[in-house]
């Protein structure tokens, strides 16, 4: 699918598409359709940007609270997005050994108690190893350093599906 | 569930709870939660209103666009939010004559494809004579003043989820 064909899209097509790009946002991926036409997909995911960092505080702090805990509850229940769950399972988040998902879940509850948000982290550029590493120690930071280190992985994740979306067959059907 | 039960909820319960107060737009519910406590539900209803009246005009667009048409393909294939599904039966939406929905589905399209967004109206104080009249008045409007306008829907929407919701058995339980 080439830029062309995503700025051709009606909103309903472009969000039911685009809209999980940030988790459980489709307001995101709603609004910046006005922007349209993009330059490129370089230029779709700018406007998205642009959109989470006008958002007050609270907001960039809202984005994180629509993402699951890691290794959570909904990893097992199969109540994660269809994004989420691929994720999660290829770094390996459903496979832990008992003492890891015990660390797991009492250092997400740690890191949610200390900040009020969940611990996001771009999984499909981790694994288990790097992602406990890191929420250990995330645990230590303050809270506005990690409202903005959660929105950087936020971007990230972002990225990717974005690319996989615009090269994935489903869409090239379109 | 008084607002103190609501102001001890923790993020997660309270996006559980309240996040479809705004179709769709779970980012809201999870950004006010930052502005707890509350001192009243009129209190959590202004930080909405407040989050909602901050976003750039193409925010308020977004929203729109997270709503489904009225008596439109989603009503009968299931896919709407069960608060979408329970106020457009409420309106009658599901029991159109074939002419009242082939007149709903024609003003649809024309109001989608003048404004890009979809027509918002609070199904639950309208019926289905009042609603078709509005959307064939509001297709004649400004695209910025049906902006407001469908933005005004949405808070009428919200208040009277947030009061079902506050009210009811199942969160009363909590």
């Amino acid at each position: 699918m080439d830029i062309s064909a995503v700025n051709a899209l009606p909103y309903e097509d472009f969000v039911n598409i685009f809209g999980n790009v940030v988790e459980k946002c489709p307001l995101i991926t709603a609004a910046v359709w006005t922007r349209r036409p993009f330059t490129s997909l370089n230029a779709l995911e700018a406007a998205i940007h642009e959109f989470i960092d006008a958002l007050p505080e609270s907001g960039k702090e809202g984005i994180l609270r629509c993402h699951p805990d890691l290794a959570g509850k909904h990893l097992h229940s199969g109540a994660l997005t269809r994004e989420s769950q691929e994720e999660q399972t290829r770094a390996g988040m459903d496979v832990l050994s008992s003492a890891e998902a015990s660390q797991m879940t009492r250092l997400n509850e740690e890191y949610k108690g200390r900040f009020g948000f969940p611990f996001v982290i771009c999984a499909r550029m981790n694994d288990k190893v790097t992602i406990l590493r890191e929420l250990s120690e995330r645990c230590q930071n303050e809270r506005a350093a990690e409202r903005a280190r959660g929105i950087g992985e936020v971007k990230k994740i972002c990225r990717l599906r974005l690319q996989g979306l615009v090269l994935s067959d489903a869409t090239n059907k379109l």
